[in-house]
């Protein structure tokens, strides 16, 4: 049965005139199961959607797609920055390319105590690692962390009130040395009017209406703010940072974003 | 040429012998520009996500889908309550069908001026016509409806402030007689915190931010006002409707709903 | 301290004279890790989007909302069929309400072979469970499955190939006996043209191809296929079946639903 | 009155002293109906997606959101290459910025003839402006165009069928000359295995059929011949293009991309 199946060609392997590289050929938007690292408790399950890609150098038609998933399906018991470079490496060995690239997305939990009660919940937070191996390794940690911001105009402007919203804080992140997901969330909800929590009992509720109130913020001071926390984090070589409001009263988004590199220092 | 073409076998009316009829049958979110009634300015040019299905007796394979975009490309320029009746018969007629769905849903534009300033922007509110036709047609028309809340647990127990957020409130209305999406959309708007404006000058903010401060609400209440105001409506029969709020607090969101029929009076 | 929460007003249970029902209250869309029943591997770790609704009598003002978010993470490490009466008698009793609703969608992962190779890989099927508890438990079991479909008249009008494309069945069940996921998606996987792989190896490419060309179905047939398959499962007393082509020589979706009760028979 | 108004502080002018300037900061997502330039019709009208941006200079707190919207309105009668300069440098002007970002996503809609009837019909395409204005204007066009994928490795190991799929092409061009979005369309339109059509009837899907099937095409094919199409358009002086399959046999997608720029040449 092997001999019949040697007979099938290879259309991938055939040679292409065109003359023209590409500089990223897989798969995408695959949905896996996948174990990450986890600082309270070493290990956490989770479904990631991943993008697994290598250069197409311009003399070959086609790559060969089942081999991201078969390398996909070895290594998905133990994904993390540690980890990220050998499995770009078994990406650029199987595929026989110079380059590889892995984004691998999900959403991770946090255990997170409500402010006063302490009543225990869990927060999700959409995170990230995106890793590319040429000569050298690239990697950056993604980090999705949801928000509560009071806008300082309307406090400042009106009698009582002011208008506040969920909004949400997206960074990117190259660096050094290990970084633990926690810490980089950590850093970010602490830069908003408040953080948000997954339970709020009344007594909660109280502590982060008027806490938010004290901490009014517009897009742009999160973003600022963020910034100062990301450059005091160990080992933080590169970052970008976006902010957006889901603005309370408009049906669109107020936005601000900036990115800071060390070598620009 | 047309002789060669009358030989293709007509798979879709072959017999079938499973003895199984299927309700609905057709194409599936098919975007299409259309013209729509304004009430302010007569008509209004838009892009809409439309399903279009009929029933399918058991005796037969399958239907033929491209006559729903043969229907859908002669009226598209005028699709409205008023024409929904004859767009359904020509389902029916070209399909040869005992029931014919038509679901057009569109983002829907009206002039808004801030409330104090008077600056004016265009608001954008999801909007859909739902019509079936049996022996009898049965229309529904639907609007989703952005909406500022403010909590009034959060305002009564705390020193200052009180969390808010963007909401949404969807209904779905049937009438006995013509309806603009213009009043549907005004009885939601006037039934939470606040409404939502595309723009708003300083003095504007400051009297939204004071007027949904002293107008606090939770889902509940806004889906029970807007309750109140449609069954005062003219002519409407039967609603559901729902709201939901984009929790500042949380990363998740509050919902309320309720269905009301005159029939149940 | 507790002495001054004590005092915290609850404006939620304060009488309302508006004398409105609310059909459902609750949280919507929160995400969560769970762990499901599975028949493989007795337990798999997910991550679920969930809502969670009482009914609210008209003479109160709301729900306490965050009592939902402590049931959920006290019962999050075993949601299943045979869990779902307990945790929804939880939240009648703690909501003090006359009816509770339940939802829960996740990815779910079954190991599957390729069909010639063996070779092994994780395919995602998007599931559910919604649970409805009044006098009775009405539950209703969630699965969507992708599949190919090969066009049955581009198959016999053309004289070489024929159009075929990604699909997606969608599912959802009633049931007297304990169900399966992995039987409610096998019954699916072979109503179609041909069932989905994660990793397929030429000589699994080979296999597919030839054998989805030699069962070419419609939409209308995955539907009718499905409905016999489901009638013959176990404990089966009613279902809903849609099936959507994202078909490949258009931009849009062609689609056939239809629905069974064994009270109808 | 306005006196009352001008006391009202305007908190986004005070100095910030954290000595951060930002990239971009401004409005996001919000849906406009707008006018843009039709090579048939002169005009289309239809709604669009946009994100406006500027710098903020270190020494700013905030930006003032509501003059995006208010420079959107007046403008939004006539968008298209030809007036983005004027409305990008309207916004540096009212914003006092040295940058201006417009980001303008529509659906468009072009008339097409199925190939053998030559029944009419509209088929969408995801189209959008982008441009920056700093000392220079910078402007993107982009479309995302919907095309037929045969699989050329299926096809040669199979004895008879081949898989097929939807798969959808992306292009971000900059341009010297004026470029309609139809050239552009067309460009990628004949670089798949076949293109797609809101309406075939059966003599079209015979021919749509059989010519997909003798023009099989990999991801990577698609891109390379959008490449050499794109470099034959006149004016053209960098682009990005990326080729995705929503594979028929798997629930993932396969994915291409490159990146060319007549500087390097």
């Amino acid at each position: 049965m092997e001999d019949k199946f040697l007979e099938l060609k290879d259309v991938q392997s055939l040679p292409d005139f065109r003359n023209i590289p590409l500089n990223r050929v897989g798969i995408k938007n695959i949905r896996y199961p996948i174990t990450v690292l986890d600082k309270q408790k070493g290990r956490q399950q989770t479904v990631a959607n991943i993008n697994m890609y290598v250069n197409l150098p311009h003399q070959f038609k086609g790559t060969h797609m089942s081999r991201f998933v078969e390398i996909l399906n070895e290594y998905r018991g133990n994904i993390s920055v540690k980890t990220f470079h050998k499995i770009l490496n078994e990406m650029k060995r199987r595929l026989s390319s110079d380059e590889a690239h892995l984004e691998v997305e999900f959403p991770y939990f946090i255990e997170k105590r409500a402010p006063v009660t302490g009543t225990p919940g869990l927060m999700e937070y959409w995170c990230g690692l995106h890793g590319t191996l040429t000569e050298h390794l690239d990697m950056v940690l993604v980090a999705k962390v949801p928000v509560t911001t009071v806008c300082p105009c309307s406090k400042e402007i009106s009698e009582f009130g002011a208008h506040n919203q969920r909004g949400e804080v997206r960074v990117w992140v190259r660096f050094n040395e290990f970084l633990w997901l926690e810490d980089l969330i950590q850093c970010v909800e602490k830069s908003a009017s408040c953080q948000v929590f997954s339970i709020l009992k009344r007594p909660d509720e109280k502590y982060v209406t008027e806490y938010a109130y004290t901490n009014p913020m517009f897009v742009e001071d999160v973003v600022r703010n963020v910034y100062i926390g990301l450059k005091e984090l160990n080992g933080v070589s590169w970052f970008h940072i976006e902010a957006e409001n889901f603005e309370s009263i408009h049906n669109h988004s107020a936005y601000a974003c900036t990115t800071y590199s060390s070598t620009e220092d």
